[in-house]
């Protein structure tokens, strides 16, 4: 039976803000209180922290302690590059390049932080790095920007695992890792063993990607997935709701290439329950992880493999619904 | 127990083509094998014929005998609007006056054939009836000819429905009856007791429409929904693939609002399964129908209103997760 | 010549936030230099106003100060619904019927201020009014609930102008008015001669609209085209970027639509410069606006009229290039 | 000055058909007359062949008296692994060994014909290798399948250089050469010289990839951009519309980066003309072609190079603006 672990982006059972409401949906909570909020929900072994919203290089001792007190496992950090005014038009492939090397700095010591909470991968979210305009960017200077600064901080100290989450658009209107396959080409460049991808499911759902293929794109060119973040959406924006709100068979196709590819890392809830209450909408997703891994993992391997060879779209519709539904 | 009749478009069990394949997928069948493959599929008792590819003036008796050995019920016919050389500028908004005269001769004929069938719809699909470029359309005057030749036909013969099915494009890229709101519209000004609308549920998906949504839409201004068509997709494209293959929530709130707004027409399936056995793509389109359904008649119509009157995300997920999984 | 009038959302010269950079990716500028920096703008003859942002009813005299010292035309107001807490679950159609009775106090409180300042209309942005999961909102009562809402708005007093700006997504997962086809539903059941429709150029591209057809669809279904909104987008997503920067030949089509649709209204930006100065990116739009005007204006009326009456794709592409490229 | 060389695939010319119309909109042309058409448009010079369409191992001489009769350039040759029955579950990808090997047989034999007719790449479309549903494709064998096909062709003649075509769905609902960046994974993983990839820029534009970044990309990784198609479309689906119908400023973006990257190969039209005189409309193409590439030849390199060193958006949109409409 596969049984990943699963874990909760500390700022997904507090409050949300967006363009329009930029005071936030409700009202925010103390860091103890989303701890606590967070160990509450069953399954849940692992947190996940953002740098300057959650964790700095001067809260540790008291992100330890709440570590400890609630018994929950620090997964990764994500370093902030994406919420501060500096970082406005860009972190990695800035074209100041005092702001570059100030995004790997921020980086570092969050490696370092993150040793220090006893957690081995920080997940780069690199919101910033991308363009808006037609003629607004250099696209092989920065993407080689990119690439020197994620590298630089991999050597930095190779106990820390890098994870660059790729995003198709938003909050710039293009990214440069936009979708598992830019972001792949970027990984091997970098060339450094510590250097791999985060999986958002959201994400990869907008860039029309089927996210069970991109797992295995993943594992063929050199076994580079280090994380995932789960969330739902309709397909054509980062909704991040209330994962299996809207799709249910993709997910156990998801799944089953997670367990057939050997993933052994965290799979965080990455969402923003703007109107809803965090820690129900979190505790939501987790009930849903809970029941479709259940269901995959109900599936006669041997099956699968022999629907897998025959490529028959009936036998396959079939097949899921036999698990799925019982008839 | 909300238990709606199911039928299928005959060309569903048969052979596809595309762009690229225009010779056919696979090898086609005769019309007697075509509703012999519709028959044998459990729970199915209606057939929707398309003009020319399956009944004419010329055939209604052979029509009419397969109907009667298959015991099928014809549910509705589809007038060519689309298939024939003629109609590639447009049917009812030809800028050619006399093809805007046989899209009405070709309807009312349908009509009449249809009446001799035991059959009282015809569902309008326009699919030529668009546009493609900028400074291509008079979107004010071809839209009043749309109206207008409906109109003529609805007034023909009152005993026979006329539905129109929007589609957002293809094969035009800009269709007039583009999705739910404007085609309303249409109907509106039409102005006729007899006219009304066709659900194809991948069309309605395409046009970012929640379907259940537009259900209760049609219901709200004029009680409008005359037929359903169903399939699934990927979101941005009419795949036409299995029903039930890829969405599954979706279709349950669906049949909810199926039931709630008393729709008490027929449910065809309305794909191509280009690569599939015919038959058997449809009957799994048939048997997902079935299972969802059951699911959708299983819950307790109190605690839907209650979810529904609280509008709380969460509770609505638990809900769905509830009767869908059973935890 | 067709020379319709511009205007500027007055927040669109100051600083934007989003819900990763939520303090805002530049600092903020006070009222009077919104008003200073609109006013700069060559070609720019009024402004719109957000009320918290900008108007209330307890700065009334401030504004007037404003408006008359920098010499510029309030042309409209947009009331907030979707900006403070109370909101997050919908204005109009909130389940609470306080909420709703609010929603609409607010914007007849609005009316009056409009008066006040020497401007006819308020365009109502309902942005929270919708839902963003299944089984989460009764489709038929809110939008009932809408409908009731907006109808008391218009009664309340016939000089000033209510118009609905329609967007399929954001915040909401799904809006009630989401198109143009469902906006004037809404419009037509409310059925005062004071309601009508305001067209956001971004929202109605992420709907998949030829913008030029909605405006002939808002003329021929009751002349119900109020306001104007201008920006530009990638077709996916709304966001909100300098006119002209992504599409060209569409914004002449549409300008060409205006004029022969009569419009006579206002044309404001209505753009997010996240990264830009404001004034300089709404200039930018500003320029684009009257250099692709004028070359609306440069075609030959009976040209078009021909080819539209031919409709020839050919013969469309070179008369656009004809006038857009000299060639 | 940049001048790259303009040619069209034949069947463009032509007439097409859909999967609603698939006898063709219009009447078929015989071969010389395609070739004709081709050879009647101002400034072409080459010709792209589709094998079974227009070219076979039988019919060579007859294709190299119609190239030395027009007097065009084979510019490359497509060999067909979409348009016969067998292909319909896939090609290089086919779970059936002896299809997957017919794939590679195809493939050499149109390169011994490319040499023959003095043309030095074939121009691979797999438009059927992917997959429809969850559950029917072994992503990570079929890859490796398709790697190790292309492969053997690639080193089957060096002389011959192989591209191969990405397109993110059509005719499968999923392909494996996707977009830009799972393409050029497959090409290194290949490993050839004479592998690269073709851009097809409405493909590009339907995986939201700003095509001007997708040459640059495709420089950075290996300098693999062998081949160029151009057509137009709304964004979201393979429309294959006349280019520059559509959009205007991001074809002199991409252009640009053509010139800035060197690129020396053709470019080809392939569009669909399903209701327009083939031949008009490829011409109206390429007069868009000349125009916007005269446009992008009249910007000062330097003031590109300084906008793109400030990453600023307005400065970009004023330069665009200044070129595109001299004000």
């Amino acid at each position: 039976m596969y049984k990943p672990k699963y874990s909760v982006i500390l700022g997904n059972v507090g409050s949300c803000c967006d363009r329009y409401m930029s005071g936030g949906y409700s009202k925010s909570f103390k860091l103890e209180k989303l701890f606590d909020r967070v160990a509450s929900i069953e399954h849940v072994e692992g947190v996940e922290l953002v740098s300057n919203w959650h964790i700095t290089t001067q809260n540790v001792q008291r992100i330890k302690d709440n570590l400890a007190r609630t018994n929950l496992k620090a997964v990764s950090i994500i370093p902030d590059h994406f919420g501060e005014m500096k970082w406005g038009k860009g972190a990695f492939t800035s074209k100041d390049p005092s702001i570059r090397a100030e995004a790997v700095k921020v980086t570092k010591e969050m490696m370092d932080v993150a040793a220090e909470i006893g957690c081995d991968l920080v997940s780069l979210w690199p919101g910033q790095d991308g363009y808006d305009y037609p003629f607004q960017g250099d696209y092989i200077e920065e993407r080689g920007w990119f690439e020197e600064g994620v590298k630089e901080c991999c050597k930095y100290r190779r106990d820390i695992k890098v994870a660059i989450e790729y995003k198709i658009k938003e909050p710039r209107n293009r990214s440069y890792p936009s979708n598992v396959g830019t972001t792949l080409l970027m990984v091997k460049e970098i060339g450094e063993p510590n250097c791999g991808v985060t999986i958002d499911y959201g994400h990869a759902e907008v860039a029309y990607e089927n996210v069970a293929e991109s797992v295995a794109i993943l594992k063929k060119y050199g076994d580079k997935l280090f994380h995932i973040h789960m969330n739902d959406n309709y397909g054509f924006w980062d909704d991040d709701m209330i994962t299996g709100s809207i799709h249910t068979i993709p997910y156990i196709e998801f799944f089953y290439w997670l367990k057939r590819t050997g993933y052994q890392g965290w799979i965080s809830t990455d969402q923003y329950p703007y109107r809803e209450d965090g820690r129900e909408a979190v505790n939501e997703s987790v009930q849903w992880f809970v029941a479709l891994m259940d269901i995959m993992n109900s599936m006669d391997e041997k099956e699968v493999e022999q629907v897998l060879k025959t490529g028959d779209a009936c036998q396959a519709t079939r097949m899921v619904r036999k698990y799925l539904l019982g008839r």
